[in-house]
């Protein structure tokens, strides 16, 4: 197998594609005959790539000192043009001659990683399909999001990478799809029997997503302001997770089908302003954003509507956010009310939850209520917990990144983004951004350091979301600072 | 209130009832002008009494000094024959004045608990009947075990008192609904929404109730010969278990009125025998024991079927034992194998169960399938815990004896053994215990300290416990001595 | 075995319980040696007897000759007092020496029908108590609506038959749980696989039960003016039917515990007047009638409110009426919409109803959406049908009465209403009567022969009914008048 | 709009299709500028084409006398060679003059109809390609079945069209998706909100389709004989319906990869022999069938096996066979046996069935257990039932070519066979068949006009259909000669 990264001296090469590599490599998931193509326009040695990587490999893998030399032994550099069949012809010419060398009896794969810009995707593409295919062997082709700014230009790039190769060449990456948490809802749902018969509109009254940083654009407002957080949190990692709720990710355009396009009463859109103390900046303190007017939002709360049998009346709450009190994205399925408990126990019970914490700290917990010990018997509200920390210790969880290769290596579509998908992601955010434009709709400021605006929590309720059991898990503070009894 | 012990100068009086009114006491359940009046044959006085419980009351609740001797100072004692009218008219009689003179306005209710023989039970219910009835309160009379030795005699018992009292004046305690656990059943069912749809025979496999003992007869073999483990334990106790894993334990007949008398094919008997190490004995050694071809069970596993909607074709597996590994109380519910995961998956998935922890280190957990953390999708099982002694520490946990006197001063009978339950009870098992008798079946011997005789798990894997799921569960090894990773 | 019928020269006698036990002669339901005592205070023979009840033999049996003849054969006239042990004495001294000379060996058993006013029951269970008891077989009376006319006078009867007789001698007759369809609902929810899991919240949106007369009180205004509506039809038959939706008909107090006392907000009332056309008269047209501000409701409607697990959030709308514009009683359950249909066909789809129709023309049928024939792709609704009359023809359907006195000898109390469902049928409507009383409650006029008040469409509506479902089936017209197209 | 008919001349097109396009146009459902070109290679005028089409036409819709004439105006005949560009060329060049005629403002739609032979569906669809695609609207082909012989050829045929046109343009017709019934399943299913909880496994115990045809080959074995029943029916028409029964037959693929390749354990196969009084001839009496010695089967019986999470455990049991006792198609969904039911009424509860019978006489009814009219609770099995002669008397049912041909204007998709099924649905079978020729299975005999081999029968009940409830149907005979009581 030849690996070939395009914009081999880019930031994401060095930052995200080889340190992934270099994790399959020591965990043994690479084939043995493999070679590492770096390519770029710039004209660089395999030794200059070799010192540029080096850094990012030896901070993700502290400690692998010999066989981090052997990686990049396996790592070269090649100069071409993105869209020249020359150079690239004579880079797979190469990849050919060492696949031969290696595997005289193997089919040898190529895999190619776009580590550019979507501008020059279908340039590159191009230059592939008439210089670049592998004739005895898969060639596959890892793409990187954004994928159009919206379902208008996502569609040109589509037609062009369709009118040069079927859907089975091309994986669009979303890294979001590679947290261990995201794959271990699979497992979740359908390696235990007991969600299943839970898992529809007659026992779940919402589900609540949510995204949240604890930094603004710290110097990178000039860039997130011609996107902002809809288009770069939202559409983009969000909306992959509710398929990922519904079934078993593959197929995942049928939920999206069902999904309606947002309408702007479904949402609320934030903007951070300073802290009250000063010392944390608002958004229009970044000195890279120009607009000083800019009404994109960092902060966005809506609400999907499924249409389908499942889902029906039930809220998909999303809420994705900038410079609010903590790092935190999760999701939360919130059951109904227990019909007849109300009445057998004379007083409130709250709802089921049960959350599924991607990070940090990952876990898995349902609240649960159980009697309280001593002699009466009224309920209160604990946790059946599985977090990984306590169970797993310091186990050696691989990032996103490293598991989606894998993923490519193995064939395995079914965590990418399929051209259908990205279609259907486009049409269902499409109409609201251009109202939100149109309409020049303001976002409400909200404190850099809270919770975000409270019309977020008002719309979430609005919509179903129990508020007594908000505001008793408010009430009892973040948990991971609660003590155990 | 008064409370009248019949039976005060025993050792169940000591041991249990006043240690139990004390905890009562001490937690503020006991009404103001209460007086406790012991009553038995001998002719002892009040300070007798006094010395007598005094070291069981500060076993149970130590350091409560000052509040002890308050107690202390509530318990008298009067002299009296069972059956006599007289005496027990007596005795009332300055219960009568003791009411008069404390609660003017209030209305005057009598407990009177039954320390006492079986035997003796229809004579002291007579003179209460003609001499001891309140005449402006309630009047309930607590009974304890055993109620008959088969169908015959407890029917007769039955029959004796009905002629005397209605069931609202008669409460027959069994201790172990009184357990923190059985009534957390309660909780966990009705006051959670994700148990009530799996709580059938579409989602059940089988439900597991098993009860060990890790010391034999040790002397007491004389007595327990008579009975045998089959009346001991679980006729006595945990064929109330079921009712209470089937719905809110009030019309518990219901459930037993749909169970069917045990099958002798559907039952393992044991008996156990000296260790091989001869450190312990067996069972034929115990020097209390006369008759040494005894064929009485120390063992017993047999297998309710449970012919209504909801359980037809679950078993109850049900196991008691002395003289085996550990001291364990526990109701395991195992989970129909999940469908599709063995082919989503491709491998074996081991069955979910819901375990309830009765003794010790109280607790319920759910065996749950998760994503091992890692490149590979495989499940493993982990559980989704709640250990009472991790979350709520050294809780003050009330015995079962305070909890059910503390009901019966409500006047709840839910978790007291109806007369049409207990006559069901027996006839569910007395066929068995007949065809025991009659067909004199040998017991098959097992070791002290062992995990008894191995027929019994074949008997539950026959009846569908998950043998490779046994298998894993004994091959990790007990849960509480197990390292979380 | 023999039979006594008390008040043997009354209606009732004539009317019901010998034509009943006439039915169950004809078809062989009686046991050989049987003998019927007709017992009342005037002074008849045994041809008088005969002469009276052949009338009504030949109506409901007719062309039955010989048999008739044979059948009145067994039926005698005994003279004597309620209350006095001695004629009952002489009366089952007979009975015992018949038993003796037809069957020698066979226990004999003895079946009191009390059909006599409820003011005299205590007196003639007194004396059976003291003078009539089969010594070797059983002893079951039979009593009759009314069981009082409040919670406390159906108190002080309870009280006074359960100082006489335990619960196992009594069987309270509602001929509306011998009704066919009422039995047949046990069968059609626990005979067929497809209804349990729809049984519950999650899929019932509401219970319609129905009961309408088409005709008003026609003189016996005033003996009706002294119960109404609420008592006469309500209280006394309608509320049996939600224990028969809700389960087995065992234990059905426990379902009458969940069902709490109804408010007279979710009430309405009315008082029919005269038609427009003034054919037919008004209620307070009733010459009978002596109070003419008469408030006594001729037609209410109202909400039932079960708090436990399967109902919490159901309502039970329940609905009786006379003068109305035809003769039903039915029972409608009302499924939830079906989740993402709407979206799928993009059109409104009626909701599923399963109607139990008791009288007239006994049927089941489940309104279904189907896809109407040709080549669009729309649903329209339609029944899946099980129509008595069309299935089984004139099939010999005998009446509630003798189906029930059957269940009386086969000793079985599930069709009756035990003493505590009786005290809870009490609990449940006496607050609102006491309320209707004290508030003088003023009744909503309706027009004699039409729906009832438009009141009660709305408070249906209110809570929870289906109006477009509701349209569409008015719109449609009677079912029994449609044409099958 | 234009549609061109290749291969007007031949048996196909004057049969189906035309008669189709008639249909549709009589209804309404053909835009108002229209023309059908018919397309063939011999030299024939649009005269000649109008008189071979014309009986057909008046058969399918008697009495259409003017508007027949009109509508063979609209059909015109041009020569040309299936292969030929040139000639291709001319025709779509006439095709967008009349479009341009007509409809100046509209888009031009072209509908391409295949009825020719496989073997040209290539060469026909390359002229297209390049001469023939519409430039302002859609360009649609119609193809028929089959689609190759087993897997390799069918891939050979899909990825040469798959070189010249993306899925979007092809439409695969199989002319029983368009069956009033099959389409009727989406309605029910996802019209009524009472099959969505027992469309599983816990719920159903087995499928059924069958297809069964009251004659031979009769003269055509020669054709038959190298495809046999299992190609000729059930790849390629049965294998439809188990995703219809899954799912809203879209993403059909999803459930068809969780089929398992059959295996020869899971099937008996058979032959006709002459019927007994020698008046119906075997398979082998057929004067077509060279090869005496055929194992062609001309019945087969087999087990699918679907191991996803809704259907694992539940066999979809598929039968199809000619010379049997009666024309029939039909889906028998039935269900499990009713738990508690046979304790409850003490006799045994025949299986709950959901027919859906898609020929002759289209009914859908549910086998129901009722309460038997009388005096014993017992119950009895009658039908739900929804027959639409009965219902809806002769309506006007449009032919399955109609609906599809309109679903293809429609560009619905859903009724058609993708790409990616056709290829699973021969990987699920070439296995099986392989096996059969290389093992050269013998088929059993089976009478012509029988029920075909008892071992099919045997194999059912073996994979779970009860046979109680099997030998009960069989007993009441067949239902459409069954008097209702």
């Amino acid at each position: 197998m030849t690996v070939i990264v395009i914009g081999a001296s880019g930031d994401l090469a060095k930052k995200k594609t080889y340190p992934a590599l270099f994790t399959l490599y020591l965990k043994g998931f690479l084939p043995k005959g493999i070679k590492i193509f770096g390519y770029a326009r710039s004209d660089r040695t395999d030794e200059w790539l070799r010192e540029r990587i080096k850094p990012y490999l030896e901070k993700d893998e502290p400690g692998s000192g010999e066989e981090l030399e052997e990686f990049l032994k396996l790592c070269v550099y090649r100069r071409g043009q993105y869209g020249s069949t020359e150079t690239m012809g004579k880079l797979t010419e190469e990849c050919s001659k060492f696949e031969k060398e290696m595997m005289s009896s193997i089919k040898s794969n190529r895999l190619f990683y776009f580590a550019i810009p979507p501008s020059v995707y279908a340039d590159v593409a191009g230059a592939i399909r008439k210089a670049g295919v592998a004739t005895d062997g898969w060639t596959r082709m890892i793409i990187e999001k954004p994928f159009g700014h919206d379902l208008e230009s996502a569609e040109v790039l589509s037609k062009r990478l369709a009118s040069l190769f079927t859907e089975d060449y091309i994986f669009r990456i979303d890294h979001y799809l590679g947290k261990e948490m995201v794959q271990n809802m699979l497992v979740l749902r359908f390696g235990n029997v007991f969600f299943e018969p839970l898992w529809n509109n007659k026992y779940i009254d919402c589900v609540y997503i949510s995204f949240k940083e604890p930094f603004g654009t710290e110097g990178r407002g000039g860039y997130f302001d011609s996107s902002g957080i809809i288009r770069d949190v939202m559409q983009n990692h969000l909306l992959q997770v509710p398929p990922r709720v519904d079934d078993d990710g593959k197929y995942t355009v049928k939920l999206l089908n069902s999904i309606q396009p947002i309408k702007l009463q479904d949402v609320v859109v934030g903007q951070y302003v300073g802290s009250k103390d000063g010392k944390k900046p608002g958004y229009k303190d970044d000195e890279t954003l120009k607009n000083k007017d800019s009404i994109t939002p960092t902060f966005c709360s809506m609400i999907l509507r499924i249409c389908n049998g499942r889902w029906d009346g039930v809220p998909f709450i999303m809420r994705a956010g900038k410079a609010l009190n903590q790092r935190k994205a999760e999701i939360r399925v919130q059951f109904r009310k227990v019909p007849g408990a109300t009445a057998m126990f004379n007083s409130y019970i709250p709802r089921n939850e049960l959350v599924i914490r991607l990070q940090p700290n990952e876990s898995v917990f349902m609240r649960t209520n159980v009697k309280a010990p001593g002699l009466m018997t009224h309920p209160t509200q604990n946790e059946l917990d599985l977090t990984y920390k306590n169970r797993y210790g310091n186990v050696d969880n691989p990032g996103a990144y490293s598991r989606l290769l894998l993923e490519v290596m193995r064939g395995n579509q079914g965590p990418f983004v399929r051209k259908d998908e990205l279609r259907r992601a486009w049409e269902i955010f499409t109409p609201l951004l251009k109202e939100l434009e149109e309409k020049k709709v303001k976002p409400v400021p909200y404190e850099y350091g809270g919770r975000g605006p409270k019309e977020a929590d008002q719309l979430a309720i609005k919509a179903g979301y129990d508020e007594r059991t908000l505001n008793l898990r408010l009430k009892a503070g973040p948990r991971d600072n609660r003590k155990v009894l």
